[in-house]
């Protein structure tokens, strides 16, 4: 049998717990399948008594993370700390100036310093994976880098965020408001006690950039996305939407424009038809249009123990053979810098609902509104009278430029008869 | 740069000339991402008149294919021949006793030689890759060879071949019969003019062939399938399935059973709720069932020059970065060889539809005939009369043995009222 793989594995939370477990669950068959036996050396974590219900017996334990950096009986270094900074980026560097390869989960550290760590793992020949940072057990990284390699990625879009999408998929179902659905979530454990980092888009964000540096050669470019949450969706609009043949989903999209890269998340409006609008709960997808392959799209569970797990011991199967190439697909010096493309500059259909007054002269004010930017119509709807007076129209336009929706959505917001911020959501077609 | 990657393609049909187009239009952007040139050095085909629309300037022409076999100026051989035997089985074989790598499409040799070609592969230490030979352009190979190589596969299942699913897709939404919309088919080009290859599940049955054998590090064992087309499936029993809240696809499932290894490809009722259920017309779709992973699904275009060009070139791109791993995951000599589970030891619910007269007692009889062997019903739907004199009846049961379905089927055949070959579908849950 071949010389092992000798692993270093820095946090023990649910995916670390999850990749002690497969590693000693799939032993044989790992050694069978990687041509060498994954054996783990050493782990570190912050709590050394905390119960975790795996077996650590003859397991090395360091108190500093950073000591797997640099230990003389470590191969690979898995990161599972976590967090853009701090320990997670200083272990993920010094493991790479020391040689050791890296099979890391952190979707937030790629999206901030991705290029820069590549270009560290090639320095020193040293693979840098990061299957577990997007889209958990789905092999979307790989499919990315290696299974479309012959395709310009023409357009990438997902649900990369389980949790928006678990919120989005109850709201529907049970025509709850996000408020009484996310204090749900977060008693059932589906949420965090702080919700941001999910429902504000900041999570989907990360993967998207990860995602897009990947597809495009590019250098990943966190600060480029636009980001919308989800805090602003009601049943209502979810409602209407299923009225006008569409679903809200949150996605994370990307294509090339004549600007630069065009990355933005958001929710969007799409169709009934598509696949993608039926991928419900915590599921994730990715749809990725490459110019030979066409339309392919991948699905499974985006988050959780297992799939986490399966995504990294994949990654160290790949370190086992040896399989190398250059993180984000091309040379890290040969890696686009292109511009982000302004959202202004956005093409795209739009869904807008308003709360207005019942009143004469309204809609004759805000299709004058639209019309004055050149934007045209593609249905409208209103409902009956309400007590309150107020009541909702719906407008769904052509496809325009966000910049002129916006100054005709400024202009709307200010007719005396509006009553509250209007809504806007962009519709996707695919 | 490096040294190039030295490529002979044998064929120059859809495939072939698709994957020269590739080369040519992407290749810098290969040779960046495959970190040396994919250089193409000699082609074979039968005809070398016919027009390609492909530029073979500087490319040497072999009249002989076999020649590309020991061409000292060839570093890898892409067999897109096809056929289980002949000239395709004697090229790849030639090819990798010569120490050339050998890339393919030919799911039928693979279907029937794999086990063999994998070790000859191994003994010269050269990669033999198929990407193309399942599912068109998804990267489903990789996937479960690499991206999911952490799991133990419970069960795969797909819809692995297009004309069958647009004929079952045109058949439910025009409410045509399998007769007229096969020849609609042919008249378009969606299906060849022997149709029995695809129609009779002998396509379908080559490809999940290649996928257990790679899912489960297992020989791969053609024979050991259970093979149903879809010429018996009805326009009447398509309606009955929505009805029923199911969609009639055909199906490539694989698992591990106590008896060994079950692999069928037949007619399934596939609940309306599951995302299998939604893959129309010409594209395929894979679920692979991990134990850690959970369920993925990967769909995408299943054949077509484009998509199937993208497979072989990501091979290429492997090749090109020595990526290498025993063909069916585990070394060929390691290669589990499980006994077929008998289909007779299928357990799984039944969709049976009858054409009976419509008189007293038939409901009896055959109810009679199905508690004789203890099988449950799930459900019974009788339609009302018709001018024959003959109308539909339609069972579903609740899990039961084949062979117990079977002799109560037998017994009903017989049955006077029966008036025609029962209709026999299985549901499978998910």
């Amino acid at each position: 049998m071949k010389t092992p793989l000798r692993i270093g594995i820095a946090g023990l939370g649910t995916v670390g717990a999850g990749v002690v477990k497969l590693l000693a669950e799939h032993g044989r068959l790992l050694a069978l399948r990687g041509g060498r036996p994954l054996k783990l050396v050493a782990v570190s974590a912050r709590s050394r008594s905390k119960k975790r219900d795996i077996d650590l017996a003859g397991v090395r334990w360091e108190k500093d993370p950073l000591a797997l950096a640099t230990a003389s009986d470590i191969d690979v270094v898995v990161e599972l700390i976590g967090g853009s900074g701090g320990i997670a980026r200083r272990l993920v560097q010094k493991s790479l100036t020391s040689g050791k390869h890296v099979v890391t989960a952190n979707k937030a550290l790629l999206a901030l310093h991705g290029a820069e760590i590549a270009a560290q793992a090639e320095k020193k020949d040293r693979i840098l994976a990061f299957e577990a940072a997007v889209a958990g057990g789905i092999p979307i990284i790989k499919a990315l880098r290696e299974g479309l390699v012959g395709n310009r990625v023409q357009r990438l879009y997902g649900i990369l965020n389980g949790t928006c999408n678990y919120i989005l998929t109850t709201m529907r179902e049970t025509g709850r408001d996000f408020d009484v659905v996310l204090a749900e979530a977060q008693a059932a454990g589906y949420a965090e006690a702080d919700p941001s980092f999910d429902v504000d888009g900041i999570d989907a964000a990360h993967k998207l950039a990860v995602l897009t540096g990947a597809a495009f050669g590019a250098r990943v470019n966190f600060g480029g996305i636009h980001v919308e949450g989800i805090r602003r969706v009601t049943s209502m609009d979810i409602q209407f939407a299923e009225e006008l043949g569409y679903r809200i989903k949150l996605l994370g999209l990307a294509r090339e424009t004549k600007y630069g890269i065009e990355q933005r998340v958001h929710p969007c409006m799409v169709p009934l038809a598509t696949p993608i609008a039926h991928i419900e709960g915590v599921f994730n997808a990715v749809v990725i249009d490459g110019d030979f392959v066409g339309t392919t799209m991948f699905q499974g569970r985006g988050a959780g123990q297992g799939p986490t797990a399966s995504a990294v011991v994949a990654d160290l199967v790949d370190v086992a053979r040896g399989r190398h190439m250059p993180a984000f697909v091309v040379p890290a010096d040969r890696l686009a810098d292109r511009p982000a493309s302004p959202m202004d500059r956005h093409v795209g259909a739009y869904y807008m609902r308003l709360m207005v007054q019942d009143r004469p002269g309204v809609i004759s004010a805000v299709s004058g509104a639209l019309a004055k930017e050149r934007i045209s119509l593609e249905s409208m709807l209103q409902r009956g009278r309400s007590e309150s007076g107020e009541v909702p129209v719906v407008l769904t336009t052509h496809a325009t430029e966000e910049a002129a929706m916006r100054r005709a959505l400024a202009h709307i917001a200010k007719l005396k008869a509006v009553a509250e911020e209007p809504c806007l959501i962009r519709i996707e077609a695919f």
